[in-house]
């Protein structure tokens, strides 16, 4: 068995007599029943899914995982790929808004390269965990071989591992890669079966007429690759990218490892996606953490099953909406540990 | 002139043109324009609202207003009014979810009991500027007199000079008041002159008649008292809450001193309401903190012209939303303040 199959053999349902004894719990604190809303569904399911009434929050870990895009080479997006590694140096340098976000809610960056077309000889701070400088471009071929779909998986997966290792209470996704809403709106038409022009969207600002190639470009790869939609691995490998492949996998490990994970927007969700299809238990350790303005996204979330924590229009990846979701979340954790219950205030009659 | 009156004078609308520079510089950060949605919207009015381009979000404070209501004499309330004193110990004790979601987010949590019917003998922490043990039953004459509501409202404004004074940068509004929600509705029904079931709902949890005797008392006090619509403290004073005053007042005094407002949800929003009423700039210096359960909310958000920043089925009260929504306000001004620009990341082209 390679490190896939033996992860997803790791994946059990979430505890479902945490999730009611944290309930109980929730329903004993001084408020009405329920009114602490989504709180309290953070609270029950952060302590269903790491096993203990009481989860330590202090650790939270953003990956952000960056690759290029051969399908660039079709003019899908309205920059060069060279801004890849760019904004690469300016989140190491603290800079970019994952970072300043992250700082906010008391969040690690990691930034992970799983497949940037770009030689950092070793930059400061950079996991190195390249698969190759990019992948190929998915309108002429498939974006990479099965083999290399597998190892960008296990970047992702060792992650996790490594978060249960060091004891992260809460992972958050992340992505940096010029060009690739085209991928993610070629997973989720791969496996929906939907219009491609119904899932396609303008990435960060692109006008019609290169909307109108974008929508072209995945259609003539869907075409060309033929991806199964009942083999998310194939679809991840003909039409996917290799930072979503790491996504994949660090939703996978955190499934595995019993940690929750913060899935940010439409990239992300495209990797939680591929790791949802492959085992169905997945969905429960996923947290969606914003509604992306990307028109392709609700469909992914209705597919996972997850509503999105936040709806702020936001569109810049990195993993900046997860890290003001996992600050929510642990709201919601909080709630369940530091409330006091009716008993302990001495208010006499339950809300 | 009154202290309301004066206060009204001291109210300008925002600097328009730090709010153009402000965009101006969000627009030079490293990340496509726009595309960190509502958080550029949030750095931009704070810094307006403030008057700089580099907040100190340092210190931020929630105003927890308490009071009671002579209307439960009507049965509008699943529980006793004995509770609002009880949990205004819980509070004290930091054992209510607004001290734990304050905590978490940096906040200082702010008691003051306007209008308690209990005799606190001093008790350690609370404000005490009681004007009144409690409203009287607006189904049965006017809850206060003019008086009243002029003495509640200025207990919000001096909390609000008090800010001014102590350096501030954002200031929350919560309430504590069982039955609270009756005169809320009122408000938004005299003001709005739609139908009061329309805007009515069950508070805490009331059943189905239950719902419909709020609603006959509602329409009863409005019969009654004839609330001069185009007269916001006629409303306040008929079928108000002494709280609800004292939120008036601290949303007329933030926007006097040039300080950013989170108001909470229902209750919270009625006070909002009323002090926009009194002046239209009001408005400019309000942050809706989060979509409430209450049905009449959404015409109060309206009404002022504001979009609520969280939408998490909360209907707790006490300032819990406007704790979550000033972290992610602050998380706006760390955007304004903190992330590189293009030039300084050395990103060559413009996202």
């Amino acid at each position: 068995m390679n490190i896939v199959e033996t992860t997803l053999e790791r994946i059990k349902p979430v505890n479902a007599e945490l999730l009611q004894q944290a309930q109980a719990k929730l329903d004993n604190k001084t408020k009405p029943l329920g009114s602490l809303g989504r709180l309290e569904e953070f609270g029950r399911r952060v302590a269903a899914i790491s096993g203990t009434m009481n989860p330590d929050t202090t650790k939270k870990v953003i990956f952000t995982f960056a690759g290029d895009h051969g399908v660039t080479d079709e003019g899908v997006s309205a920059f060069p790929k060279e801004v890849t590694p760019q904004m690469a140096f300016n989140m190491l340098a603290g800079g970019a808004g994952v970072n300043v976000l992250a700082r906010h809610a008391g969040v690690e960056v990691r930034l992970v390269d799983v497949g940037m077309d770009y030689d950092f000889n070793g930059a400061l701070g950079l996991i190195d965990r390249k698969v190759a400088r990019g992948t190929k471009n998915f309108a002429k071929g498939p974006a990479m071989t099965r083999d290399q779909a597998l190892a960008a998986l296990k970047v992702g997966i060792d992650q996790a591992d490594q978060c249960k290792a060091e004891g992260v209470a809460m992972a958050g996704t992340g992505e940096l890669g010029i060009g690739n809403t085209t991928p993610s709106s070629a997973i989720i038409a791969a496996i929906s079966g939907m219009p491609v022009k119904d899932l396609t969207h303008r990435g960060t600002g692109i006008n019609d007429a290169a909307l109108a190639n974008k929508i072209r470009a995945i259609e003539q790869g869907l075409a060309l690759n033929r991806p199964d939609p009942k083999d998310p691995l194939d679809v991840l490998t003909k039409v996917g990218g290799l930072e979503i492949a790491a996504i994949a996998g660090l939703v996978l490990g955190c499934a595995a490892n019993g940690i929750p994970v913060v899935v940010d927007g439409f990239i992300s969700t495209a990797g939680a996606l591929i790791a949802s299809e492959m085992h169905p238990n997945v969905r429960d350790y996923i947290f969606a953490a914003h509604a992306s303005v990307e028109i392709g996204h609700r469909f992914m979330l209705e597919r996972i099953g997850a509503t999105p924590i936040l709806d702020l229009n936001m569109r810049l990846g990195e993993g900046t909406g997860a890290a003001l979701a996992m600050g929510l979340i642990e709201a919601g954790v909080k709630v369940l540990k530091e409330m006091a219950t009716f008993e302990q205030a001495g208010v006499a009659e339950q809300l």
